[in-house]
Parts: structure tokens; C-alpha cells; sequence
């Protein structure tokens, strides 16, 4: 007995002596990072790059081109040990420069702030006229019935609830309007579409764009308005029983155009067949600059492999950051990029996105559908609690857009998660311009992302 | 043995239905408390109210009796039992419009973004000439000591780290430059101090004040300059032998100030001796509009008051809300409230200051110095879980500078611990302003405060 007990005291102290010398050399190397990250690495100036040289970059025009230029030459010149391209055949849709909706009521006329939502059709360069009919969901669509709707403008009007504590729950909670409810209007006869944009702010002044997406017959005109317009049209519905709108969009849709995902990559040295994969998405709305959607998930997952190369770091499993085309409309970067894996039988041990925008990091959220892994990941986490007032926390959820189809690798998706109060008061809007983004709190999220590439390297999953 | 068991399951049993109802009630009460705060509270109105009704309020001047007003009567208008005002002299200090540094250096010269210090005395109407001397360490005026620092202008230029994940705890390790700098320097006969501007930021224009404390004896003029130029000054310095510089200030202390903080409270039903206190700091520098620092914490305080009673609840313990005047340079009213209270033997069971920006919030630091405070909130965190992917944890550490003075009535201390990225960008600057504050971020700070507030009021301490 008294042998078994020094055995298992002996035992004890090994385990805890390996785990201690683990986890000081993991907490000393993940303390580098972050130094390396918020002082000397290339994060903002890659943002820059994308904001400023490229500019925004919608998938088929020719800034999403520079974009796949410049984030392939910023990759080159990290010198990793491979970056190429792979093709996806991208929607070509352009917003046109004349969208126009005017509201006549009680005498008065006044125009609002818009702008066609993307896949929208035009109005075929004449103004569509009609009566103006608010609806708050979509199933009120049913019960008005072709009778009511017919040759009517329908304004979808249901705000995002601000009283969500996730902006994320509250987006999608009210984006339903504006992915179906044009198609789904048209189906009863309405000629055009308003929604209101998708933002937690309620007296602003900017249109918030985003894709809309039709069945291959019903397809009519579709145009976001501001909230503070929406605030306005709705006011006059109440005030007067004609309320009457003219729409105008010259938006349009060509044929498909072949464009490209970017790959850089550091090939691993032990297990080189475990990918791990950090990216975002390269393609952005065209009304800002894709500052926060998704320049930083791009400057971010450029900065994990400039941050490992410059710290020497050699990882045992393959390192590769992928910047998808098309995540906007259409997710064709996301697609052919798992079709191309699974066609060469790799496997991606794990994938983490960055599309929440380049705020504060709070933590990740993970896929993992094993309790074991979200235990493997709590281990994690106290690596971070010498890191100051700093916490990161892993709670389940979903990845991201891009990397989900790369589930059938059974590998887990992880998201990063951040502070999003401030996302929808920029998400898709003109004003999602590098000015709105703090670098630091962009630093922090590379910071972050770069350490859990780091941690999954050293242990797998 | 058999009815031992039974009784034990039994208490397992009532004690879980007990913890259950009763966290049921705390997370249905909090929940609507967020509502609340998110989309009805007068949060934002106050601040905006502070900002531009009233403007920057430092202490002695006629902005700071425009402030102790506002904040009076927007407490009157809540209608709770009692709003009055308690005593404090203040010091009245003002900066002057003429202040300038001139840089000399390779037949260059060159007028540097400079702002005198808070308490910093006036070069007397005269332009103080002569060679800088770059330090970065306070110590280092005793090694050079009087032969080589008489007739010097002295410039600290120790940046803030910005690898520390705490940006307050970079200032902290920065900040002694500012405070002691400038009298430490005059001990050895320099003529003024130029001080590089407290920020992680390295390449901005805006100098950043702050209070610098002269001993009784020696006092020289002492002024900020912007980080780009004291990156510019400290290059000049580094490719020149000499370089000499023109300072000039008219800042001016003038007699001491009678002035108040303001109380607004609702008197327990139960327990009505046992004070909670709410509270932020009134004063503001005189550059912005003392948003972030303090007007956010004001308003914060204030809407704890304005939910609770719009959501008819009668706490059973006092809850009141304090605006302290002279937190930036003197704390008089910190001090004056801890003496008014103690000489009424009063007993705060808990104060929760906000000082730290209206950012979103990540928890509470809490004086606590028994573990069985902490656990007693380990308690709390986990109401905040149904709140949808939003996490609040609570750390040991300071309350804030206001309430540090009541410590000797043994409650608990506590910050509003927030996001504090952006808060250097931002702190004792003219971009301290109503603009950089958002309304979301603001009213999550709300309603974190006064769920706290009301688990307090609820289970004590």
C-alpha cells in the first residue's frame, strides 16, 4: 500500500511537473505573440492595403481583382513556403448609379436614403408607382393574399431588437426580410420591395445594402432604405390611407466571371497532412471599403502566418490562410475551395474564420459537437489568464460562412468571436471605412487567433 | 439510515427548488433591466445632456456649476426620495489660450501639438528658453543630477507599453512622468518639463492632458506634447547635438472653490442603513466634453436610478446615486462624501464606481479581500449566462479613485471593469467628445451596473 501510494504521488508530480514546463513554454510563446502583434506586426497595414490601394471589392468587379492581386503579393512577400489560387466562378452584379425612391403622402414628397439591395433586378429603366404597404413578417405576405398585393410596393419594416445582447441574434432575426421577402412578395404580385436596413440604430441615416436572393420566376425590384426613412415612411402610413412610393434602380446582372481564393500556406513539419486553416473573406460590399466586413478577417489571417515566420516559429501541421472570394453573394470562394480539399482527400483538422468584424475578441466559437473537445478547449483558456484583465472564452457555435463546407472533413470550425455592439451600425453601409476600425482592438483579435493556431499545432485535436 | 437519506434528498430537493425560483426571478428581473437599458433608458440623453447642454467641467469653473445643475435637475426629474448637494473646495486651475513649444534643432524650427499640464503654473509672461534633455526614467534626474539639468528643459518620453493587454495598466506604468515628472525635475533646477502625451496611440497629433502634483517648493511649467511629436522631438535630438526649445504657457491657479458633488437617492424598505452606492465623477478636463471620462460613468449612475424606478421596483436597501466633483485634479469630493458620511455613521455596504469609459463592459473589479466576497459573486456571474453569448466575470482589484475613500466603512469596492482598448485614443484629449461614444456600449455598462445594484439590494453582502 505504501509503495502503491508513492507510486501514485510519484505519478501525480510527473503529470503536474510536464504540465507546468507545458504550460509556461505555451503561455511564454503566446505572450510573444501578443507582444509581436500589438507592436510590430503587419495586421492595420494589410487592412490598409485593402482599404485604401484596393478598395472595395465585390465579387465580378475590379476591385475584388486588386484585392486578389494585392493579398497574393502581400503573401508572396511573407515568403511562406507556397501561395497559389483557386478558381470559383463569381456572380457579376452592379449596383448601377440612379437608385431613387421617392414617397408621396398627406401632400408632401420626400426622397429617401437608399440603395438597391445586391442581386437586386432594375426597375427596366422606367419608375415603378404604387401604393405602399408595410408589412413587420413575411407570412403577412399569405394572408393579404395576389388580391391585396398586386402592383403594390411592399415595406418590410420589422427592426432588429435592440434589446438582444447579441446584435448577431437580433440580425438574424430580422434579415429573413430582406433574403426572402423580395421573392417572396412577388409572388403575390407586388412590383417592388423596401426593406429596412438591417442595423440596431434607429435614427440613421445610411442605407444598409446586403444580398437578396430570388426563386428562379419571382423576381422584382428591391431597394434598402435607411432607418430613420424607414421610421418616416411608416409614420406617414399611419397618418394617411395613400401613401404612394416611386422606385427607380438600374442595378443589374451579368454573366458569371471567373475569379479566385488566395492560398498561403506553411507546410508542416511533423504531420503535414493536418491543416489548419485561419481566414476570412476577401470579397466585400462595394458601398465602403469592406473595412470590418471582411478586411480584417483578411488582415487577421495574413497576420497569423507573418506573425509565426517572424517569431521562427516551425509548426508541425500545416499552417494555411485562405482568403475566400464571393462569402457576399453567393459563397462560391467557400464551395470550390472544399471541393478542391476533398478532391486532393486532405483533411483540416481545424478552420477558424474571422467575419464578425475587428473589434475586441471575446473568445471562439466552435463546432465541435463532442463534449471532449470544448473540455480540450477550457485547458486552453487558463493560458490565457497570465495575459492580464484578459479573457477569452470558447462557447459553442457556428464557424463561419466560408469554412462550412468544409464540415464533411469532420475537423472542428471555429469562429472568432468579438465585442459586436458597434457591427451593425457599419455592417454594409459606406461608412465601413478603415476609420472605423481601432487598430488595436484589430491587433487583439490577430493576437488571438494566432494563439490558437499556435495551441492547436503544438497539441491537434 | 434509510429516512437519514431520505431527508438528505429531501433538503438537496427544497434547496434547489429554492435556488431555482429564486434565480428564475433574478434572471426574469435582470433580462428586463437590459431591456430596459437597451431601449428606453435615458442613458445616452444624460450624457448627451453633459456633453452639449453642458460642456467640459472642470472643477472651479462655470462649466462644473453648469454640470452639479444639470445632474440636479435630471435627478429632480426622476422624483426619487431625495437629491441634495454636498460641500467641497475645489482647486480652480485654468489653462490659458497662448501656450506653445517651438523646437530648434539643425536650423529647423518647428511648433510642436502641445497642451500645458493640469496644475502646471504659467512661464510668468516670459518665453523660457534652452536645451532639452530626452529622459525616460524619473531616476535618471538624480544621476544626471543639477550641473546637468539647471536651466534644462526636461522631456519624458517612457511611452505607454502597448504589448500590456491592460491599456491602465500601460498608463500606470507611464503616468509617473506626468504626475511627478515636472517637480522632480525643478528639484534639480530644470526650467520646465515637456511630457510625451499619455496614449498607446504612437502617431497622433492631440496632446493629452492631465494633473501633474508639484511638491510645495518647486514648480515648474509643465506642458503635454502629441506622441508624433515627441517622436519627432526625440528623433531631432538623436541627429543633433543641440536642440533647444521656446515654451511658453499662460495657465493660472487661482483661489480654492466652494463646489458640490450631487446625491440622488431611493431609501430602502427593509434595510434602509445599508447603503449602496452608484457613482461617477462630474469634473471633466477642459480639452473635450468630458465624455469617456466621466461623463459616461454619470450617466451610467444616474440610469441605475431612472431603470429601477421606471421598472416600479422598491429596493429594500438605499440605493444611491453619487456625481463627485474634483476626481481630475484634487478628489475633494471623494473626500468630502466619505466625510459627510462617516460623521453621519453611515455604513455603504457596497459602491461601484464607473471611470474607466463607456465602453462594453467585461465585469467588475471588487476590493474585496475575503475570498467569500468572491465567491459570493462567482454566484452572480452565472445569472448573467441566459443573457445570450455575453459574459460579464468579476476580478479582484480596485473600486475607483471616488469611492476609495469610503474603505474605512469596510463595504465592498468595486469598478466597472469595460473594454479598454479605445480608452487612451481617447482619455484627456479634445476628442473626448459625445461623438466617440457609443449609445449601445454606453447602455450595456447601464445595465450591467444596475443588475449588480439589484442583486446587491436583493441578497446584500
Amino acid at each position: 500500500m505504501k509503495s502503491n501510494l508513492l507510486f501514485a504521488i510519484l505519478i501525480v508530480f510527473q503529470c503536474n511537473v510536464f504540465l507546468f514546463s507545458q504550460n509556461d513554454d505555451d503561455a511564454f510563446f503566446i505572450k510573444e505573440i501578443y507582444n509581436y502583434s500589438l507592436s510590430e506586426s503587419q495586421t492595420y497595414e494589410y487592412l490598409h492595403g485593402l482599404c485604401k490601394d484596393v478598395g472595395p471589392r465585390l465579387s465580378g468587379s475590379e476591385g475584388a481583382e486588386k484585392g486578389v492581386e494585392y493579398v497574393k503579393n502581400a503573401l508572396l512577400a511573407q515568403e511562406p513556403d507556397s501561395v497559389y489560387l483557386i478558381e470559383c466562378m463569381v456572380p457579376h452584379w452592379e449596383r448601377g448609379e440612379q437608385a431613387s425612391v421617392s414617397i408621396s403622402a398627406n401632400g408632401e414628397e420626400k426622397k429617401l436614403n437608399c440603395t438597391p439591395l445586391g442581386n437586386s433586378i432594375s426597375t427596366n429603366g422606367k419608375t415603378i408607382q404604387g401604393k405602399v404597404i408595410e408589412l413587420t413578417h413575411l407570412d403577412s405576405l399569405e394572408k393579404l393574399g395576389r388580391e391585396e398585393l398586386e402592383g403594390k410596393i411592399v415595406f418590410f419594416n420589422r427592426p432588429m431588437d435592440p434589446t438582444l445582447l447579441s446584435t448577431g441574434h437580433a440580425y438574424g432575426g430580422a434579415v429573413d426580410q430582406r433574403v426572402y421577402g423580395p421573392t417572396r412578395a412577388a409572388k403575390y404580385g407586388a412590383s417592388a420591395t423596401l426593406v429596412r436596413s438591417m442595423t440596431t440604430l434607429i435614427d440613421d441615416d445610411l442605407p444598409h445594402t446586403g444580398v437578396t436572393v430570388y426563386d428562379s420566376i419571382f423576381k422584382i425590384p428591391a431597394l434598402a432604405i435607411s432607418t430613420r426613412d424607414a421610421a418616416y415612411l411608416s409614420n406617414q402610413l399611419a397618418n394617411s390611407k395613400e401613401v404612394s412610393a416611386a422606385v427607380y434602380s438600374d442595378a443589374q446582372n451579368f454573366d458569371k466571371k471567373l475569379s479566385h481564393s488566395v492560398v498561403g500556406e506553411i507546410r508542416g513539419s511533423e504531420f503535414p497532412d493536418e491543416i489548419i486553416l485561419v481566414g476570412g473573406h476577401l470579397d466585400s460590399w462595394d458601398l465602403g471599403e469592406g473595412a470590418h466586413d471582411d478586411g480584417t478577417g483578411c488582415a487577421q489571417s495574413m497576420a497569423v502566418l507573418e506573425t509565426l515566420k517572424s517569431l521562427n516559429y516551425q509548426p508541425k501541421r500545416t499552417i494555411r490562410c485562405v482568403l475566400f472570394m464571393n462569402e457576399e453573394n453567393g459563397l462560391a470562394g467557400g464551395l470550390s475551395y472544399a471541393e478542391h480539399s476533398n478532391s486532393l482527400e486532405e483533411k483540416h483538422i481545424a478552420a477558424i474564420e474571422s467575419d464578425g468584424g475587428g473589434f475586441t475578441p471575446r473568445g471562439f466559437s466552435c463546432t465541435a459537437d463532442e463534449s471532449v473537445f470544448i473540455e480540450h478547449f477550457k485547458t486552453l483558456k487558463a493560458l490565457f489568464e497570465p495575459l492580464e484583465s484578459y479573457d477569452l472564452y470558447l462557447k459553442k457555435g457556428g464557424g463561419g460562412a466560408d469554412i462550412n463546407p468544409l464540415k464533411s472533413q469532420k475537423g472542428i470550425l471555429i469562429g472568432l468571436r468579438v465585442d459586436n455592439a458597434r457591427y451593425f451600425d457599419l455592417h454594409h453601409t459606406a461608412a465601413d471605412v478603415l476609420e472605423n476600425v481601432n487598430k488595436r482592438e484589430l491587433e487583439l483579435g490577430a493576437a488571438a487567433m494566432t494563439s490558437l493556431v499556435y495551441l492547436i499545432d503544438q497539441y491537434g485535436i
